[in-house]
């Protein structure tokens, strides 16, 4: 089966709107999905940005929620700017990047986004993420040791600089197995269909 | 007949897309297309950019040669970035203004870009834009004299006024008569079903 790698970062607006659709959207053309979590904090960083650029440039900032309203709105999502934002991703991303190699990943990624972006809450909170990794049933201070022991924090580097290794700059951002890049929820569908038709041409 | 208004800078890459095919797309929705060429320079001056966003940010630059040259390639356009990138857009601009108030604004902006994005040229030259308005069949001298007139500079400076003022941060934007704002080629089919359904609520 074709894979499409979905790069993601937990404080990104429009990554919302990939995880809340990426897996029906991928299913429906016969794609895997790799859920591969990083962090755009060290990339931004490298671009002289200190916050997101929805911060950085106001007018931005505003059309953007804008524009997801409208989006969300279409797809029968809830969207809200949460009072922290951008939030600091990254136990989230910790926990997802353990969740990945567990099975778990793409749930509570959903989990996350739907604290931060239908509820409003601040996901660097340990008591919101505790409250997610129960409701998965999982055992929280089994996998809160497991997200940050050593090799796990590594694997998340990782990620984070492949990302910035080949060109990722934004999130969401997608990437095929012949090394094209799509950048945002709004070229996912192109993405997908790219993945699928070069399978395709390699099976047939 | 509702009515969506364009937005548009001569140096936008992503505005060419739009240029070529808003026309036959707003026809066939039946949304009538204002045409405002508008200048994205001293917008983006006053967020601290000098020069385009894609000089700026190199990995955007790249991603965005690559994201429309698979675009293009889709539509059965040729893309290639000029020799000058970001050209400087004054003169087409002025021009097209006053193009928009003869009638012969669309058709020298199409020009203009197939120019720029097709053969590669740099709009900023006199040649360049002279060649065009032969090839209009317009009285390039006199059309040049209007176009410097102070009263077609004021319109183009009053096009840029207004953009900053209503949030336009980038090209092409689409307004429409209730006030949406959308950004980006990719918006360009959600902003005309939006003109057309607004004005259909309105005569409904």
């Amino acid at each position: 089966m074709p894979q499409l790698t979905f790069w993601y970062e937990f404080a990104s607006t429009y990554s919302y709107l990939s995880v809340m659709r990426i897996e029906k959207t991928a299913a429906a053309v016969s794609v895997d999905v790799v859920w591969r979590p990083f962090l755009l904090g060290p990339i931004f960083k490298s671009q002289g940005w200190t916050t997101s650029p929805f911060n950085v440039y106001p007018a931005k900032g505003r059309y953007m929620v804008r524009d997801i309203t409208r989006i969300a709105t279409q797809r029968g999502l809830t969207f809200r700017m949460p009072e922290t934002f951008p939030a600091n991703g990254l136990k989230a991303a910790r926990l997802a990047t353990l969740g990945v190699e567990d099975g778990w990943g793409p749930a509570f990624t959903q989990a996350v986004f739907e604290a931060q972006f239908v509820q409003g809450l601040d996901i660097s909170s340990n008591d919101v993420l505790l409250a997610i990794l129960a409701d998965l049933d999982l055992d929280a201070a089994d996998v809160v040791a497991r997200a940050n022991a050593p090799e796990n924090k590594e694997r998340l580097r990782e990620a984070t600089a492949k990302a910035q290794e080949i060109g990722i700059f934004g999130a969401p951002s997608f990437t095929t197995a012949d090394g094209e890049l799509y950048w945002g929820d709004d070229r996912l569908d192109a993405a997908l269909a790219h993945a699928a038709d070069t399978a395709a041409r390699a099976a047939g």
